[in-house]
């Protein structure tokens, strides 16, 4: 077997080498990502889920014209992407407030906001990826206007796509992140959507069954989907019918 | 039983007067709309699941900010929804070829387009709603160029939100229409998503189970979703468990 030059490893996943110049090999793990979300440790076949559930969704994407880093899944964990320029600051898109939002703002989780907010978080994890203003990063060169509302169009696009898959099975997207990536192509640079679209970066609310059986009128509360990796992967139906069949990663070159 | 004045009747729909100034009520019928798609006649139960669907999409895009005239749903075949001043000119989305484009560009269906394609459709049923440019529609007024420029932004806007639902549940969203109507907010003048989104103006295809069972690597060819009210309503979760417990509808006012 090959070996395998690795790029990066993060918390959730693993860069390999590509195959070709320019691409790269994502590896999903189990482990839980940095995020908002309370730490769980290692899930399980979480790894297998997420890379199915960003398949999805980027392809999606891609699909609308809306790029992204996304070339082809390989495997169970592994995915072909494409080799980007990580901008060091990520793209939160906000509908309704819950988590960081809540407690800074005083606003009850929930509440539906008056537009979608965008706001941005610069990536370093010893700082706890804190909030930034356009004022910052403008000021301290992580990207320029022009990225910027770049970055914003692209976010908007992917909330009104995300919104949507979501809603068609009975889900509300709260909120989400993106990483962004700069890509050249000869001299034309362009961003584009890179990283993972996952329930480790998206927060979702189950929508399904809010009347409570025989009492018309009455609802339960809505509230966080539940056994979220397995539940999103199964109402989208890419839930693979036997996650054990091939735990071994098949390496590629 | 109040009379209610009837304002305008379609083919697949009737307005009425609604109970305040501002408002119409829309009542869905079951005979088929003016369409690209082959005439069916009257489907037992269509008006219904059109109803259903058309509310569902309206208020998604309501909850995403994109307006709409969707208010709420009164019953089984009835919504409330705000009155517009329609423009004479449908907008056409196409992410797939297939139908009109297929034959007038001579490309065969079911091929991905570049990017989605934005038509214009003049609205005249006698003269078939011939395609229109911008250039006619600004030299005869249908519309000023700040119209076309939003109408487009609706229009794609409405693509990526109806694109992700359908992903969602496995159906791939070849190409749509919509109506926009314009509206007064005091001073302010904008333009809404009027009329329905229903299978009625998108034209829908199956990518479920593309999979020749036990054939790994073989497809079926993709195609047109069948029974298509029905089963999107059903994929979507809207469709009444009980189309039939109340046929008559409700009046208001």
């Amino acid at each position: 077997m090959a070996r395998r030059k690795k790029v990066y490893e993060g918390k959730a996943k693993i860069l390999y080498e590509g195959p070709e110049p320019g691409t790269l090999i994502q590896y999903f793990k189990d482990d839980a990502a940095a995020s908002e979300l309370p730490p769980q440790g290692g899930l399980e076949g979480k790894g297998v889920l997420n890379n199915r559930l960003s398949e999805f969704f980027m392809a999606g994407l891609n699909s609308i014209g809306v790029p992204t880093h996304f070339i082809r899944r390989i495997n169970m964990r592994e995915q072909l992407v494409r080799m980007a320029e990580i901008l060091p600051v990520e793209v939160v898109v906000r509908n309704f407030a819950a988590g960081d939002i809540s407690q800074r703002l005083g606003i009850p989780e929930g509440v539906a906001l008056p537009r979608p907010i965008v706001e941005y978080y610069y990536k370093d994890d010893k700082l706890g990826s804190p909030l930034v203003s356009e004022e910052h990063i403008i000021a301290f060169g992580w990207a320029n206007q022009q990225d910027l509302d770049d970055m914003v169009a692209l976010a908007l696009r992917v909330n009104d796509f995300l919104s949507g898959v979501m809603m068609g099975v009975g889900i509300r997207l709260m909120d989400f992140r993106i990483e962004v990536g700069r890509i050249w192509e000869g001299d034309f640079m362009r961003l584009i959507v890179a990283d993972e679209i996952s329930p480790d970066n998206c927060r979702l609310w189950d929508m399904r069954g809010l009347e409570i059986p025989g009492r018309e009128g009455q609802q339960r509360e809505p509230g966080p989907l539940g056994d979220v990796y397995t539940e999103l992967a199964r109402r989208l139906g890419v839930l693979p019918s036997n996650v054990t069949h091939t735990t071994k990663p098949t390496l590629i070159n």
